[in-house]
């Protein structure tokens, strides 16, 4: 494709976007297709000769946008949305176009400084403490998501915990073992797998009353853990789980994880972000005083389009401990200077694309004042669905909801609560997800799109509020 | 960022793009900057009110290109170029705008069928099997690199070998071995690392003359590994090492990994979509019948802007076995049905991005003959050059060069050889790379740049030639 190619497929694109954006609160949220429905309308064949870049988007008219299921639908309340926006979608477009690869610092400088810079910004927007910076003795990487935060600290905390014995010879089964909560994501118990560990190194530690996870419970499982000779590796606390967004006493967790030498990561992937509101900067408490790792996505709801999750460590030595390997034709005088980072020793794979400037660009384009504004709408708006929930005695709120997540159910059994969540959403006007709390059945609705407004809000309400009757009437 | 600014500024991303394409090959090929220089030109403190877009654009020139080593630029022959393309970039544009998240089929459904169909496609156009397609038992899946696919398919490989007790209970140090020849990638030791296999796990298994794996030594190594008790859990064959191209015999290789019953990978990162041509798809030569699993990155040379790496395996069980883990919150009809895909489990990640619209884009764009003449263009060019250094009696040729990697020597030491590389790239004209060949350094030029012609070719060889006189004279 030539650049004059470019220039004019690529303003049919932009069009094509901005269409999309203005015409996707008319579609149906949750995708009606059937399974095969997609590919049995894609030719069997790929086509020996090129075609017009017309015809692409003439398919993505007819054959995708009907198979999706649109996050950036205004009344998409599931799951946890993603906030894509338009400073974002031109960043990463930007970074398409350079094409630079960012595996060594010489590879691409300004892909790894400014990477370094704005995540250094970012610690700064939340309260990080210094030490999670590259003035102090860590620093921030980009992942492509928490789980994949949770596998580098993990490893980090393994590296560190046998002295670097894991990294050359290998897990013993069984000597380790590491901790979270009952409620915290299932990404955990992958991590723990993946790194050899297995599922059965992974104690759930149980919950409080809010849900969130018990510090005394933790410090009972980790006693019985080094009475049996195992060794405590790593905890990990959550700052918003993913069932009910519920906030893990990090300031409580801290001094336990101290006291038995684990590793302590806090992941924050959704709620983190919301740090940068000094009113809400509470769920942070005992982050600077204790944790060892922290990320959170701000491609969640920090406006920045996937994928982004900020990895942060204080000591960057445990990392790249655990993930450099320096082949020959990879060395360079730079990097032997130690004056520069190599972020391919922070990550599994080695190359990587550009992605700084997609938060470089956000930040930018909103402000600070901007993204305080995006966050305390989204929680200002989960704060009247949850009053309007409360105040309705056919329903039940189930969780604490300081943030942007409302768990609810309507009083009955969980199948009436299948039928709500069924019938609202196959209005095509809502999705909503589900989680079990309490091993109850729950209707999620999280508020995080970009483009949601109190009327989204307003509606998805009032058709949880008029399905309830229907579903809840004996046939 | 509304849709009306969105096309303003998009229409501006959109030339700086094309416009970058069209003056790249003006700048340095390898960045001049210093380490720090590009912090030190970004403020201190993110700004509290948001700027307008034209000012990071901006600062896209005035720091961020002098800061790059520009992989784009005609004459960038190092390491393994990245082929970015106007419709990869175009479409990954798109993908940023519908900002779905195809974790589950039922998340976007269209973004799982369209990665199925799209990575069958592929595997028609290499030749692969059909087990590694959705007819068969197998399928494909697009990971963010072939280090990345290293990983899941070794965790595969445990799942297989241990019949699921590495991910139920972990890793019994020292029982399991994996073998990769002295030339593979070294993500393969990082992998293992990661895996909880550990370094010393590994065995790098000698080449012959031609740098590839040497069966016998191979067959050796399994047999003293099982006569101790270990078991060989899996083998990686490496079509186009990194180092210098060398192709792995898997027809060979294959029969031994059966015997022992360990899983084949065949790492085909850089070199397997020149099995697009029927004149190189001997590269393949065995993996249709031998291969477990097989990864390829259209985003090395089939011209899809990174991250794209299709990952194939011939038993989605074993994967799926290894990485799956169902919490209740992403529970749905469609995953129980077991009429669909749900990527997360092929991966690390749970989130993901819809990043098939890239391959579907380029394949759309190119046709199947013009990608063949990309890469018949790459390997023309790059046998252009062997000539001109073979023909050449100060010069060696050092390994064979079927593909588009030539790697060279000027007759001499190695210091003299340090010095040619760095006065060629010194001229920012060009940027090769280095290996080391049986232990003696070695230049490399590898060809694979969208923009790429004979002129640059012929300058690249041309500024060698001279070099070399003025490296080779002493002073």
């Amino acid at each position: 494709m030539t650049a004059a190619q470019f220039r004019e497929h690529g303003r049919a694109v932009v069009d094509w976007v901005a269409d999309y954006w203005e015409r996707v609160e008319s579609l149906p949220v949750l995708s009606t297709v059937t399974p095969g429905e997609v590919r049995a309308q894609l030719p069997r064949f790929p086509p020996e000769v090129g075609e017009p870049f017309s015809s692409l988007l003439d398919d993505m008219d007819r054959i995708i946008v009907p198979g999706l299921t649109h996050w950036q639908h205004p009344s998409f309340f599931a799951y946890y949305p993603t906030g894509a926006s338009g400073p974002a979608a031109l960043a990463d477009l930007l970074s398409s176009g350079l094409g630079v690869q960012g595996m060594l610092w010489q590879s691409a400088p300004a892909c790894t400084e400014l990477e370094q810079h704005v995540l250094d910004w970012l610690a700064g927007l939340l309260g990080l403490p210094e030490r999670f910076t590259f003035s102090g003795t860590g620093g921030g990487v980009i992942q492509d998501s928490a789980s994949t935060a949770m596998l580098v600290t993990l490893l980090a905390a393994l590296h560190r915990a046998s002295r670097g014995r894991v990294a050359r010879d290998g897990i013993d089964r069984g000597r380790y073992v590491v901790y979270t909560s009952t409620e915290a994501n299932h990404g955990f118990e992958k991590v723990a797998r993946i790194t050899g560990l297995g599922a059965s190194a992974v104690r759930f530690i149980d919950t409080r009353a809010d849900l969130s996870m018990d510090p005394r419970a933790l410090r009972t499982a980790m006693e019985h853990d080094v009475a049996e000779g195992r060794t405590p590796v790593l905890v990990m606390a959550t700052v918003g789980t993913t069932s009910t967004g519920a906030v893990d006493p990090v300031q409580l967790i801290g001094p336990v994880c101290r006291e038995y030498g684990a590793w302590l990561h806090v992941d924050a992937a959704h709620a983190g972000v919301a740090a940068i509101c000094p009113e809400l900067r509470w769920i942070h408490a005992g982050v600077a005083e204790f944790a060892d790792s922290y990320a959170t996505n701000p491609h969640k709801w920090l406006l920045t389009t996937l994928d982004f999750d900020a990895c942060f460590v204080a000591d960057r030595g445990a990392l790249t401990g655990a993930l450099a390997v320096l082949p020959e034709y990879l060395r360079n005088s730079a990097s032997e200077s130690g004056a520069v980072v190599d972020y391919r020793d922070w990550q599994v794979p080695v190359g990587r694309r550009f992605r700084a400037l997609k938060l470089w660009a956000v930040i930018r384009w909103y402000g600070a004042a901007g993204l305080r504004d995006h966050i305390r709408h989204c929680v200002a708006l989960a704060q009247q669905f949850a009053f309007w929930v409360g105040a309705d005695d056919r329903f039940d709120v189930l969780a604490p909801h300081p943030l942007s997540l409302v768990c609810f159910r309507l009083r009955g059994g969980d199948e009436v609560n299948r039928a709500l969540l069924a019938a609202v959403n196959a209005t095509g006007r809502v999705f909503l997800s589900h989680t079990k709390v309490r091993g109850t059945f729950a209707l999620r609705l999280a508020i995080g799109g970009t483009a949601t407004r109190h009327e989204h809000v307003a509606t998805a309400w009032a058709l949880v509020s008029e399905w309830a009757d229907i579903v809840a009437t004996p046939r």
